[in-house]
């Protein structure tokens, strides 16, 4: 076996791909900062308790354990760091008013969550702390939205859907209850045989509206039948109260609802949101309420927010162009030295040819040259 | 056990210190781009063999180690990226020309190198392929401080080295070779009676040169002083007007010469520098050259850079003031928010305060607020 061969599912990065990445990056981090969010960088690696509190048995299964040689502990190597950043918030910041952070770093899981998925996303994200209204929500969304437009991607959908609505049905019959999890992966592949099997003896009110949820995704008007044709349940109709505010808010956006797009129904406690573009079948960042998230670190307060994955969204992107730069031969010469700084300093890019070797580049196009005509160092045009 | 608590030498860095970083690696990956160095993104894991080839035995002891559940084969975390960066030049690159590579990434260690160092240094560094030339040496050390004034360190001393003067020091007694380990060791410590000690078998013209390294350091002087009681070997001549003609193309930066600063002497392969700053014990940037490095992925070539640790580089500036940014309210009122967005567009921090909370930020001073005066939203100072 060759020792330059990677490990499946994990890659380099090259220039031309490494530049968009770092580029997109940096405008993600700009924008999140526009809007008041303050950036942490959690650790890679954390005892495996911190990690995967609160989290399901899935990110558990995809988190790399290790033992820690000092303590004897067993730690992990991050999967997610959204239960990161909450104990960031609620232990470290743990300030009374709301809190707004942003982050960005990679992850490694044990199992890539596809066949091409990469074991490395590189994620980056944002997350308000401390309020439990709409109004917080809204804030997500809009983010995420800019995020992708940032990225040039125009044509988003954001899919919206509610934990609300299937808590509450689950409610109407502890034989739903305890099958919550085949449940919810049925919904989540819009499997009707499935569920008509699953459901068989179940309320009849509860098991047509299982039967009615794979329907329900659509435009705005879908909430408006939603209510209709769902049980009259308290907690469905603030489900679907909250999810009319949130798509009239988005203005123009293009905004769907789905109420059986449940995934990370585990550990989400409101709205939860997809965003789809084209070229890609999953979706392209998620985000929503998990209002419990900080609780295992002795702090619960309203949270809701949003990741993606910055390597994905990158390469969503047209290649990115070579950048202009000047080839300046290798000379102890001080004026030289002396120009090439100048020029630098004032963000051009200047490569020294090191004596004997002609450069080449990928990221560079030296599109002109450095010559000593007349007592001095100038710029010429390469013909 | 409360689960909030990290492993040792392990830290979240919080907003004011992440903002720092975060601005210094543009900073520095900007400098890199306009000397020509292109971005390379290396994985955080790979087969332990890519990643230990060729290095010593410390960098095996120091990499975590995992089991790939996908081929069983064993993988580590990357403690180093050096040899990631040539495993890219070598493989997958493979360019013909000169090629200049820079990164930035976190690494983890499974023991910290010393009492408060962390486990989890964040590297950025550079790299020059395919030139054997001093001039490639030279970039790299202008490239070091260049790298450190934009930290706004300026009392910089660079301290150079060369593998030359020891290793053929070491070919007049095999005898001495044997106990090259040990030699490195005490000579590094410039532990004068250990090497006494080790030494009284050597031949004499050897031992009486390992007994005068640890004296050999300081400015320019020193290089000549070197060789007038050094003995008169073809290697050591090499090697010292090498360190000659760096010092002298240095001009005004601070350059000394420690004959006896060997640490990394078993990879390196001929010129090597260590960076030092006011209030670090150790050298906060480390570099040379490595010729060997590609050997392993089936191709040497000549290199020669340098790393340092970003989160330690950044540690020892001032810490951020906070930024200026507009406090508005939280409205569905459209001319609000399209206020708000302009403001955003041009560059302004706009944060806003979500009904019934009041805000708190350590990375943001709210100095102006938005308010509705004779029908349109204005920007106040606040009082």
């Amino acid at each position: 076996m060759p020792n330059w061969l990677l490990p499946e599912n994990i890659a380099d990065v090259l220039p031309s791909e490494a530049r968009k990445i770092e580029e997109l990056r940096r405008l993600l981090l700009d924008n999140f900062r526009r809007y008041g969010y303050e950036l942490v960088m959690p650790p890679m690696l954390e005892y495996i308790e911190s990690l995967l509190t609160g989290a399901g048995q899935d990110l558990d299964l995809r988190t790399f354990k290790l033992v820690d040689q000092i303590s004897g502990r067993t730690m992990g190597i991050r999967a997610d760091m959204t239960t990161q950043v909450a104990r960031i918030d609620a232990h470290l910041l743990n300030r009374k008013s709301i809190t707004r952070l942003c982050y960005a770093g990679s992850t490694l899981h044990t199992r890539p969550s596809g066949l091409h998925a990469t074991r490395e996303p590189l994620q980056i994200g944002g997350e308000i702390y401390g309020h439990a209204g709409l109004e917080a929500d809204a804030e997500i969304q809009e983010l995420v939205l800019a995020s992708l437009a940032l990225a040039n991607i125009s044509e988003v959908r954001l899919d919206l859907c509610h934990v609300g609505v299937l808590r509450s049905l689950l409610e109407l019959d502890p034989k739903a209850k305890v099958a919550e999890n085949q449940l919810f992966s049925l919904l989540e592949a819009k499997d009707l045989p499935g569920l008509k099997a699953l459901s068989v003896d179940f309320e009849p009110v509860l098991r047509q509206a299982l039967l009615d949820l794979p329907n329900l995704y659509g435009d705005k008007a879908i909430i408006q039948k939603a209510s209709e044709i769902l049980p009259k349940l308290d907690g469905i109709a603030l489900a679907l109260n909250e999810l009319e505010y949130l798509v009239d808010l988005a203005g123009t956006a293009k905004v769907t609802v789905d109420l059986a797009d449940l995934r990370g129904y585990h550990y989400h406690s409101g709205v939860m949101f997809n965003a789809f573009v084209p070229g890609l079948p999953n979706a392209v960042a998620r985000g929503g309420r998990y209002d419990h998230v900080g609780e295992a670190f002795g702090r619960a307060r309203p949270a809701t927010g949003f990741s993606l994955d910055l390597r994905e969204l990158a390469g969503l992107m047209p290649i990115a162009e070579p950048k202009d730069a000047i080839l300046a031969p290798w000379s102890v010469d001080p004026s030289l030295r002396k120009k090439i700084k100048e020029l630098r300093a004032t963000g051009h890019v200047v490569i020294q040819n090191l004596p004997g070797h002609e450069n080449e580049q990928d990221e560079f196009e030296c599109t002109r040259t450095m010559a000593f005509e007349n007592g001095q160092w100038i710029l010429k045009t390469v013909g």
